[in-house]
């Protein structure tokens, strides 16, 4: 199973941006054990890129292409699948009606028509078509035309063209396909551990029968277990026994939505107070449908005024101990509570870069603090990148400290990044 | 000088990396008036680097190859062009005396002997050879073998191969390359201006000199003008009369960061109150580094209660208009100034989905208000698509609506997904 992809666009051949869907594409192909033999980029040039469909359509076993489906003059696939392998254009009445159907389309039937017009044989990849995409069998081989904008790219690349090819090839149907979910675990660690893990000799039978694809989805990391069932199983067991506080769970749930159906299910609410995180965190938390059942509101309290003035920190406490401080994060949960009457509270200050360290704070030293009914637990964690990187991986953390604490009632100290811990019973 | 890059390594394949050096190429190539046909991505497999080189020797004018040139058992790039081309491989007694004097290979006769082993005819393109990296001459072509650690494959690119290159095409030169940033702009309609405004008889000159590429940057759009210098000037011009509010701005500074200056050039303040994009708007605001000096405070008022008892908005506006509506914007954005004393203040109020819609409120309607210290202006949006893009979009908008407040002081009515509008003053 041996494919290629072809990636289309000027922004790429002139580096305006990174290959992002060739990232993707290797990274969830390979996991699911379909390998790439190349990747190509051509530019916008109906030529070039005629010439690349015809070869790798005859060279390979099936084909991604990427870009060129919009309704600009720069978007030539349609017209270069058409010259390529001589199919007419035909109107996809499905495709038009439902353009026709969107808003942005009511006024423009011309240009409806034209994003209507497909290669004969063309099956829409989108059947709310909410987005371009289609396929074509060309001399037996399936060939996948999706849009470069990289959310759709991924959606249709997961959600549409994966399941076909897995269909496609009885072999790797037979078998499972198992995704886990992993916070605060470094994939060296994963990958010693399940290295230490298959090479006893008593599992030898099971190391023929799974793969691993790993795929980090930051801040989170995805372990793809592939293989017989048995043997799935068997490996899944030692991972959850070996990485308790780690594992989140099993599929596509990301830790706000598991934590949200954690907060569901015991009818408890939550309200957050953020400084460094800046509404990253309460924003993670409503963007989960149905959020408005146990997240009811937050602080962003960005500067140290505020913190006084919104939540009452008191300020003999900053003066005292500074606005970055485990005493100050604890006195930000402890009022968030009293401001929201929530169950918990989240509450986050440190320094997100790049500017604004000190000789004991250096750029990353976020204190994070959880506040209960009955205490309050701050943890002081060192993160390392760029300004972006440390709001979210903060955010997840705090999330993530609730997720333990509602689990496991511990596990609040031994973070990867985590230096120490200090609690306050009220 | 068309040429083609030729990356090898299973990391890219894999999608463990992205192709940093891809982007690099493009950009500096094109920015001297080279252009690249075809950009190819092999795994490090003997046969497939075979193919790829003969291949490319053939059909392009130059050909550049990054990577696979290290001492361990992966890297195969010498040994493939010696089998692509019939290269015998010989001694380079430079290289390997070099390698020799340098300290890592001083106990490593043999793999110094292996490194220093060449394709007949290679010349070193690192004098003082602190790098791999070698020039061949194929079938009157320059062919240039580069490393493929980025910063090794950067330093070579520019100081080695642009120098060559420009020296065996004189008539290159340099070319320019322009991006455009856009808010609340349709890719059609941005195409429809340009393809009238170029299909001017008397732009016949500009057409040829200028070649334009669309990106959109979801909920921006970037429109990327390579050509010749005054060709893009004009066709510049032209955008920017046409698209007055939506032009954002030149390079890569995003809405966040473009706010952010104007806020700090002005030496104003800006205070948050949001419901249904739960913390996302102060997110965005304090992703921007320095966002401390114009940004203190935020409320993620995301139940009613929260917006009477956090903000003060009165019970019996959200009682008699909904909390869906102009007059709770309004009073949100009104209050917000008056719990931060901020000069301006943004409040989103409304419906991200994908629950939550009435009859006279569908999913995506949303109320933005902004609050200045004579007035506050509500808008009422309908956007289209998912929680996190309905989410995205009004935060985005929101920051928009302040950025032409401040530069053109109007504008605010005229957003493609504006139905409706209402001021009052203080």
């Amino acid at each position: 199973m041996i494919g290629a992809l072809l990636c289309i666009g000027h922004e790429l051949i002139y580096g305006r941006i990174v290959n992002e869907n060739a990232k993707l594409a290797g990274e969830v192909l390979s996991a699911y054990g379909f390998k790439l033999g190349e990747v190509v980029v051509v530019p916008d040039e109906i030529l070039l890129i005629v010439k690349a469909l015809r070869r790798l359509v005859d060279e390979y076993e099936f084909l991604i292409v990427s870009g060129g489906l919009g309704p600009t003059d720069d978007d030539l696939t349609v017209a270069a699948v058409s010259q390529a392998f001589s199919l007419e254009l035909e109107e996809n009445r499905e495709v038009l009606l439902a353009l026709l159907k969107a808003k942005d389309y009511v006024q423009s039937f011309d240009l409806a028509k034209r994003l209507a017009l497909l290669p004969k044989g063309s099956v829409s990849l989108s059947p709310d078509l909410t987005m371009a995409g289609f396929k074509l069998t060309l001399k037996g081989k399936p060939i996948f035309f999706l849009p470069g904008v990289p959310s759709q790219f991924e959606s249709l690349l997961k959600n549409k063209v994966l399941p076909e090819l897995l269909n496609l090839w009885p072999e790797a149907k037979g078998e499972e396909i198992v995704i886990l979910r992993f916070f605060d675990l470094n994939e060296t660690d994963l990958n010693t551990f399940l290295r230490n893990f298959l090479s006893d000799v008593a599992k030898e039978e099971l190391k023929k029968n799974v793969e691993l694809g790993f795929y980090p989805e930051d801040p989170e990391v995805k372990l793809i277990l592939h293989g017989k069932k048995e043997a799935i199983r068997e490996v899944k067991k030692g991972l959850q026994e070996r990485f308790r506080f780690q594992y989140i769970g099993e599929g596509d749930k990301s830790l706000p939505i598991v934590l949200g159906e954690l907060l569901t299910e015991r009818g408890k609410k939550i309200a957050t107070a953020e400084s460094c995180t800046g509404g990253k965190l309460a924003s993670l938390i409503t963007s989960v449908p149905g959020s408005s059942n146990y997240f009811d509101r937050g602080f962003v309290v960005y500067s140290e005024k505020s913190k006084v003035e919104i939540l009452g920190v008191s300020e003999e406490t900053i003066k005292r101990y500074s606005v970055y401080s485990h005493e100050t994060a604890l006195e930000m949960a402890e009022k968030t509570l009293a401001k929201s009457k929530a169950d918990f509270s989240l509450a986050t200050t440190g320094i997100a870069g790049p500017t604004g360290e000190t000789d004991d704070l250096p750029v990353g030293t976020i204190f994070i603090a959880l506040g209960t009914k009955t205490k309050a637990i701050s943890v002081r964690f060192k993160f390392t990148g760029k300004r972006s990187f440390i709001q979210k991986i903060a955010s997840y953390t705090a999330l993530d400290m609730l997720r333990r604490y509602l689990i496991y009632g511990e596990g609040l100290s031994c973070y990867r990044f985590a230096l120490e811990f200090k609690e306050r019973s009220f």
